[in-house]
C-alpha cells in the first residue's frame, strides 16, 4: 500500500486519477493540492467524487509529502517547475502529467512554450513516460514526464515502423482530432458549447506544443528523423482522440511485414491492441488505458495508419499509473484493466494474432 | 424598403437577426452597435457572415439614428435601457430583445433581474411583443418588448385553455429544457463543451427571471392568475427548446374541446402549428419561427401539452422580426416563411384542420 | 469465487454487465449465451472488450448451466421467458434485466407489453431487485426481476416521501429524460443519429410500459396509490436519465422535514446521495451506480425533486450486480464501487449530513 | 417562374432540395414522386415542412413531368437510372444528386458501385455539376450530374493548386470528416445514434466510391493526374465536412502565389470564401452554400489546406441549384444567398481581398 498525493486535482487530469487510483488495490490517497480551490473538500469541487472519497484540498507544502510516496502533478505547464523541483530534493517521487520536462532542447522549450523554464537543471533527471518503449528508465528514475496525448497517439504508431525501417524518406502526415477534454478545463470564449458543438476546426497548425516533443521522441525510440506534420484539430466530442496518418512504406514492403514490426513491438504489451484489419473507433477505448492500431496498405506504396486513445487515460492519468506501477514493481495492468480469470497474456496474445491474419 | 440598426450584433441573437434579416426583402441593415467590438467588421466577429454582409461595428450614438427605421436592441438584461431611452426620445422604433421592459410591476423586476430599473417612465410605452396575442398593441406601440424564449413557449400552448376556462385550478407544472444558445455567448466555467456534453441540469429553480413574465402575461392573455411552476433545464445542444406542461382539465372537458380552443386561437395563424395527435420534437421547428403544440389528455383529467421552438428564432429574433413586420404593415411571415407557390391561408388551414381529427 | 454466465451478451446491458463483473474480484464470467451472435467471441461482437475477456457465445441450453452460480438475463422484453422458466427449474440462481416479472398482474402485462406471458407461475417467485427497498426479499429469492431504468430514477426520490406521508392526495407529475442507450441496440429509423442529434421528443405518452411498474411498487414500497403522470422523452447524450418531478406537499411540510425522510431512508444506502440543495446533472452519476437525489421546496407547497441515474448502470447492469451482491452475501458495493481507503460508512454519512444542513 | 419536380423527396437531400427551393423566387414545386411514400403528402414525410408545403408524393411516370421544367433526382446510387433515361428522353432537364453520371469510366463504376450502369449511353451526354469550374458545359447540358459531397470538399481547395503548377509530384493526402447525413436516412446497426456519439471512425479506406470521381475531375479540371489518397471518417455531428490536405509544394513556392492561385480562380465566384489566414470551422458554412478554405504553408515546403462545406448544401442540394441557376440563366446565387443591400461583387471581392493580405 502506498501513499499518493495530487498537485492539480481540481482538473480534469486530475479527477481521472482520482477515478482510477480509488479502482486501484495498492494506493490510498492521501494529499490533494490545488491553488484557487484551496480548503474545499474534493467532493464539493468534483460532486461527481461524493460518497468515494472527501479529502481536503491544501495549499502546496513540501512538507507534507513526508509521508507521501509517489506525488502526481497535473497542472497546465509551466506552473509546476517550482513544486516539482523541491518535491524532487524531499526525495519524492513525482510522475508529472505537464509538458514541463519533456523536451531536451530549452530553447525548443521556450519557443513553443512561451515562457522561461525554471528547473531546467531536472531536463536530463526525468524518464519520459512512454510506457511501452522507456519502461527501464522508467524503473529507474525518481521523475517521470508523462507524454503529452497527442504524442501518445501518434508515437505508438509510428515507432514500429521507424525503428524497422519500413518507411521511405517522405512526408509523414499526421492529422489527429481530440475531444475537448484535453483542452482541460480553460474558459474562454471559443470553448463554450455553443462554439465548439456540431463544427470541427484545426487550431495551432505548425506551431502546437506537442511538435518538438513528437520529433524528440520518433527520434530516440524510432531511431530517425523524419520528415513530418502534425495537425490537430478539436471535436465536438468530450474523450477521445483519433490520429490518421499518411506515409509512404519502401517499395515491397507488404502488410505482413507491417503486422510483424507491430507484434514485436506490442504482442507483450496489454495496452495496444492491434486490431488492423479492422479500423479503430474512439468509442472502444474510451474510459481505457488502450491504444487501439489499425493500418491500411493502399496502392502506389501508400500506408494509412490509425489510432485511438482516450486522451484522458492512456494520454494522461492512465499511462501515468501504469508508469507509477513500473515505478513500484507493481503489474503494469494494476488498477487500470482488470482480464477475465485473470488469463495469461499467452493466451490473450493466441487470440489476437488470430485476429490478425 | 426601411434601414435597419441593430445595438448588440456580436451576440448569437444579433447574428440570428443578422441571418434573418438578410433574407427580408423589404430591409436594409444599415448600422451596428457594439461595445468590445467597435472598430471590427461584422464579418470578423462572425465569420459565418462573410460574404453576405460587410459593415463596420459602431459604438452606439442616437446621432447615427437619424436614417434608422427600426432599431433592434439585442443586450444582455440591464445593459440597454439609457440606449432605449435615448432612441425612444429620438422618435426611432425600437423592438428590445432583452427583458427590460416586459415586467409592469419594478418590484419584482428587482427581485428577479437582481438591479435597479433606469428607464422606469418607458415601462407603460411598452407592447409585449407576443405577436399571435398582442397585435394591435404591437401596431400601435414605437416599443415592443420581445417576450422572452421559455416564456414564447410556456404562454403559446396555455394561453388558449386558460382563456376558455378549460382548466381546473390546480397546480401547471412547466418543465422546459433549452439549449445552450439561450445563454447567449457567456464565457462561464458551466458552459464549456467539457462541463454541458453528455448531461442535463436543471438551474434557476424557482428564481427564473421567466418565471414573473409567464405570470404576468398568462394573467394579461388567458385571465386568470394560475397556481404554475415552471423549471428550466439545460441540453446538450445549441438550439431549441423543450416544454412539457402538466395540467388538470376540468371534469368532462374533452380532447375535442381542447382541439377547438388552439384551432380559434391559432388557425390564422401563420406561426402555431397544432400537431396533436402527434408529438413535437426540436428538429422539426429549428432554424424556424414556428411554435409546434402536441397534446395528450390521459386518464384522470391529466393533461400533458408539449411545445417547441427554436429559442434564438421564434423564442428571439424571428419573433422579432414578426412583429418588425407587424409594426410596418408587412406580411407577418415576410422574410421568414416562404410558402410553396405562396398558396392562400384557407388551402393550408384546410390540411392542418384534417390532421387534426 | 462465484461463476457467472450471461444471456444477451450482445447488447448494451450486456456489455455493461461485463465490463462491471471484470472488476469484481469475487466473480469469473464462464458462459455467454446469444442469439444471432452464436459462434462469435464476445470481443468480436463489442471489440471495446478485446484484451480483456476472450470467450465464445453459445447458444443456450440449460445442461450448459451446470457450473453457473448465477444467470443474468438481458433480452427484450418477451424474449427471454422460456430460458428463465427452464433455468429456473434447474435451480439457478437468475437475475433478468427485463420487463417480464415486474408486473403481478397479468392483464395489465398484455396490455403495455403487446404479447401473452409464458412463464406466469414464476411471477410469484420473483423478487423485485430495488436494492435499497427490497434487500430481504432478494436474499431469499432465486429469481430477482431487476427494475426498469425509468421505474428506479422515481422510485428512490418518490418512496421515501410516500413512505413518510408528506405528499398531498394531488397529481404527482413525473417528467424523465433519457439517453438513447435505454433504447438498447434497436435499429430503427427515428434512432440513427441524424434523427436524434440536436433535438428531443417524448414518446409513449400515457403508455409507456414502466407505468405499471412505477405503479405498483410506489404502492409497495411507499404505501399508497397516488395519482402520477409519468412522460418520457428521448436526449441526444448516450447514457443517463434526469427525471424531474412535481408533487405539492401536505400544507406546513418543512425542507427538513423532506430532508429527515430522505436521510432516514438512505443514510446506511451507499449507492443513493443526497445532494439537496444542490441539483442533480447527469454526469456526475455516468459510470456509476449512484442515483442521486436533490429537491426545492418551493411557494404555495410545491415540491420539485430531481434524480438521475446512468440508465446502463444504477438502471440495469450495476443494479443487477448490486443484487448479486446482495443474494451471495457479498458487500453490497463490491466491484461497483470503491472509496479511498475504504473509509466506514459512518465518515461518509457524516459528511453527507454536513452538505445538507 | 418555373415548375421543379423532385424525386427521392423522402430523403435528406431531398428534404433540403424542398427547404431551399421554397425560398427561391423564380420556382414553384409542383411535382413529388416516391417510392415507399407514394401517397402521403410531403409535410407528413417530413413533419418540418408543415405550413410550408402540402404535396401530395406520387410513382413517377414520365407522364407527369409535362409541365415540369426541370426535374431533381435525389435517389442512393443505382436506382435512378432508369428514370432519369425516361425524363432525359422525355426532354426534361435534370440534376441528379446521385452518382450514376459522374464517372467517364464504366469499369470504374462497377468497381465502385458495385452494379451495373443501366444508362451508360448518357455518360457523355452528363455534365458534371462543379459550378465553379464546369459552367459552360452545366449551361448547355440537359443533364447535370451534380458531384459528390466529398468530391466537392476537395476538388474546390485542390484545383487551383494543381492547374496552377504549384504542387511537387509527391502524395497528397486528403482526410476527410463528414456528419452522419452524408449517410442519408439509411438504418444502419452502426449508425444509430449510440454507435456513433461521442465516437469517430475511418471508413471505406481505400475502396470509397468517391476516390474515383475525385481523380477523374482532378484531372479534367487541374490539367494533371496526382498521386493522392482520400479517407472519410465518419464525425458524430448532423451536418458539415471537414477536409485537410497536406501536399509538398514545389521549392520556392510561396504563400502569396497560393493565394494568388486561390484568387485567380475564385474572386469572382460567390459560394468560395478564401478566409487564409484564418482556419476554416464548419460552423461557419453548416445551412449555406459557401465552402471555405484556408491554408498554412509550414517548414520544408509541407502545405496544409483545409475546406468546409455543409455536405447537405454544397455538397447536394445548394449545389444543385446553383447548376439549376446556371442552366436557367438566373442568378448562380438566385434563392441560395442574400447579400445586404445586394453590395455589388466588386465591394465584396474588395473587402475579401483586405482579408488575404
Amino acid at each position: 500500500m502506498i501513499n499518493v498525493g495530487i498537485v492539480g486535482a481540481a482538473g480534469y487530469s486530475g479527477l481521472e486519477l482520482i477515478k482510477l487510483l480509488l479502482n486501484h488495490p495498492e494506493v490510498e490517497i492521501t494529499k490533494l493540492f490545488g491553488s484557487s480551490t484551496v480548503g474545499n473538500f474534493i467532493e464539493e469541487v468534483h460532486p461527481a467524487l461524493r460518497g468515494m472519497i472527501s479529502l481536503e484540498i491544501q495549499q502546496f507544502n513540501v512538507s507534507e509529502l513526508k509521508e507521501v510516496d509517489v506525488l502526481f502533478v497535473a497542472l497546465p505547464s509551466g506552473q509546476s517547475m517550482n513544486i516539482i523541483a523541491e518535491a524532487y530534493k524531499a526525495g519524492v517521487k513525482i510522475i508529472d502529467l505537464g509538458g514541463d520536462f519533456r523536451l531536451n532542447d530549452i530553447s525548443e522549450y521556450k519557443k513553443y512554450y512561451k515562457h522561461d523554464h525554471l528547473a531546467a537543471e531536472l531536463l536530463t533527471k526525468a524518464a519520459y513516460g512512454l510506457s511501452e518503449w522507456n519502461e527501464e528508465e522508467i524503473q529507474n528514475s525518481m521523475l517521470i514526464s508523462n507524454p503529452g496525448c497527442y504524442p501518445t497517439s501518434v508515437q505508438l504508431p509510428l515507432i514500429p515502423l521507424l525503428k524497422n525501417g519500413l518507411l521511405e524518406n517522405e512526408l509523414i502526415s499526421i492529422v489527429s482530432y481530440s475531444g475537448t477534454s484535453g483542452a482541460g478545463k480553460s474558459v474562454t470564449a471559443n470553448m463554450i458549447f455553443s462554439e465548439v458543438n456540431e463544427s470541427v476546426r484545426a487550431y495551432k497548425v505548425g506551431n502546437h506544443q506537442h511538435i518538438p516533443e513528437i520529433k524528440q521522441y520518433l527520434e530516440k525510440f524510432g531511431g530517425t528523423k523524419p520528415d513530418f506534420s502534425f495537425v490537430p484539430h478539436l471535436l465536438p466530442i468530450t474523450r477521445g482522440i483519433y490520429t490518421t496518418i499518411h506515409a509512404k512504406v519502401k517499395a515491397g514492403v507488404t502488410e505482413a511485414e507491417i503486422n510483424d514490426a507491430y507484434k514485436s513491438s506490442y504482442a507483450e504489451k496489454p495496452f495496444v491492441r492491434l486490431i488492423a484489419p479492422a479500423i479503430p473507433e474512439i468509442k472502444d477505448v474510451v474510459n481505457t488505458n488502450f491504444c487501439d492500431i489499425g493500418f491500411k496498405l493502399l496502392d502506389n506504396d501508400t500506408l494509412v495508419i490509425f489510432s485511438t486513445i482516450d486522451n484522458l487515460v492512456k494520454g494522461a492519468a492512465g499511462q501515468a499509473i501504469q508508469n507509477m506501477n513500473i515505478m513500484f514493481g507493481f503489474q503494469q495492468t494494476e488498477g487500470i484493466l482488470k482480464c477475465n480469470g485473470n488469463p495469461s497474456r499467452q493466451s490473450r496474445d493466441k487470440k489476437k494474432s488470430l485476429q490478425i491474419k
